[in-house]
């Protein structure tokens, strides 16, 4: 593998999809994205998306996360990976207009979870798609489980395992706000972005979190920073930038300064 | 996995698009085809389609059946999958509004071929997916090769492969004409349906026929029948049937008569 060089970028369901609206996708944050990719000339890059309105509506509904429990399900987990399946050729068809080698790679066709935990990635296909050049594109996906019989995978953690197992340089994770704050933003005028941290003061900072509300670290970004904690512990390089902005994903991409929050080993 | 009861259900290219018509599904097939499945209550079943006219005109327009030789092919590679995987998706939500547990499973993520031949399969993914009792559904596909870096892989090899592996009972091959014949019935009064083959009759007809015109076995069939020598061998029964013919499927998979060729050991 590509070891040091190699980029994982994830893409944010928020951004690439319209937040409230059952399959709907951004077409416009998707085309500027694929340009923005396109223009940084980063190379090698694993994409990894998130579901955004299009997974997680159909997911809840069949409560697929909480494993196989009834026959009425199975139907739920197939058209849940449908709907992902869909959003993924809109990524992958704005990158290859772009003359990008990008590559559709199924998350539950690669992998098998424990209890909801990857157990084992077949490495065999993205080894050699990596050989040749190729962009592979993954995305948060449902899948089976050797304990709960199936339940869903986060993109979040599927770019955790892949920058870890592969020995990536860096994950950028593109998301629908600035990055970290030391409170909600929304709600307090304090609020400040956290522009750097260590792998240790992420752990710590995940550990003071707890019930309280000084850190505006709640639901999908909680589950995020949590799957960050083994590859910057292992030495990945992780940058948290808002990718609704213009020309962040661009310049993070290519190292250049951009508002975010950073986690780098002191 | 489910052994001796397992059915293997080849879904011919020619029988689910419109020949000749890039990109054009048979509607009305794929849609009867999904009732005839729902109906004959055949399980365990694993299904496996092939490409017609949304795999083949992009993969021989980018020659991806030469292997790697240019970064032009590589859009190629990744819009024919892309094709295949649209294809499939009218087949799982076909399968899914009878009420079928059907799912998409990507030969392209879950195995690597060797100069064209499967080299490993990724198994878990399809056990776990049998013991749930999903309806796994694949198709012809792009492939990463060890050798050629990539090549297209029939889904007639991938039928082959999986039946034996798995120890199925039996292959239905569902394609656009009764079966094989002793000479093209098209150009030849005399023709005649063979109905019944051993594997050894088989293997001998593969090698008779050579360059010569007095078996209808040609092109794609002859690529089928090969295909069906090791589970032919290995004890699995063959069905070679009608596809668009209507309850020829159905009958098939009901264990019913039906016209056809099978090749079952003497």
């Amino acid at each position: 593998m590509r070891g040091k060089s190699l980029t994982v970028l994830k893409l944010g369901g928020s951004v690439i999809t319209v937040k409230d609206k059952t399959l709907t996708p951004n077409n416009s944050a998707i085309r500027r994205l694929a340009k923005e990719i396109a223009n940084s000339g980063c190379s090698p890059l694993i994409i990894v998306h998130g579901g955004g309105s299009f997974g997680h509506p159909i997911a809840a509904e069949y409560r697929i996360t909480e494993g196989f429990k009834d026959e009425n399900q199975m139907v739920g987990f197939s058209k849940t990976h449908n709907a992902m399946v869909k959003l993924n050729m809109l990524i992958v068809e704005a990158l290859l207009e772009e003359g990008l080698p990008a590559f559709s790679m199924a998350p539950s066709s690669l992998l098998v979870t424990r209890s909801g935990r990857i157990q084992h990635i077949y490495r065999d296909p993205l080894e050699q798609a990596f050989k040749l050049g190729f962009m592979p594109v993954l995305y948060g996906d449902v899948v089976f489980d050797y304990n709960m019989g199936f339940t869903v995978l986060s993109g979040d953690q599927i770019l955790s395992k892949l920058a870890t197992e592969l020995g990536a340089e860096r994950i950028i994770v593109g998301v629908d706000v600035d990055g970290l704050y030391t409170a909600d933003p929304k709600i307090n005028p304090e609020a400040q972005l956290i522009t750097c941290l260590t792998p240790n003061e992420l752990v710590n900072l995940i550990d003071k979190i707890g019930g309280s509300k000084s850190v505006d670290v709640t639901g999908s970004m909680m589950g995020k920073i949590r799957e960050l904690i083994v590859p910057a512990m292992n030495g990945v390089n992780i940058l948290i930038v808002n990718a609704l902005k213009p020309n962040y994903i661009y310049s993070a991409l290519r190292g250049e300064e951009v508002i975010g929050t950073r986690i780098i080993r002191g």
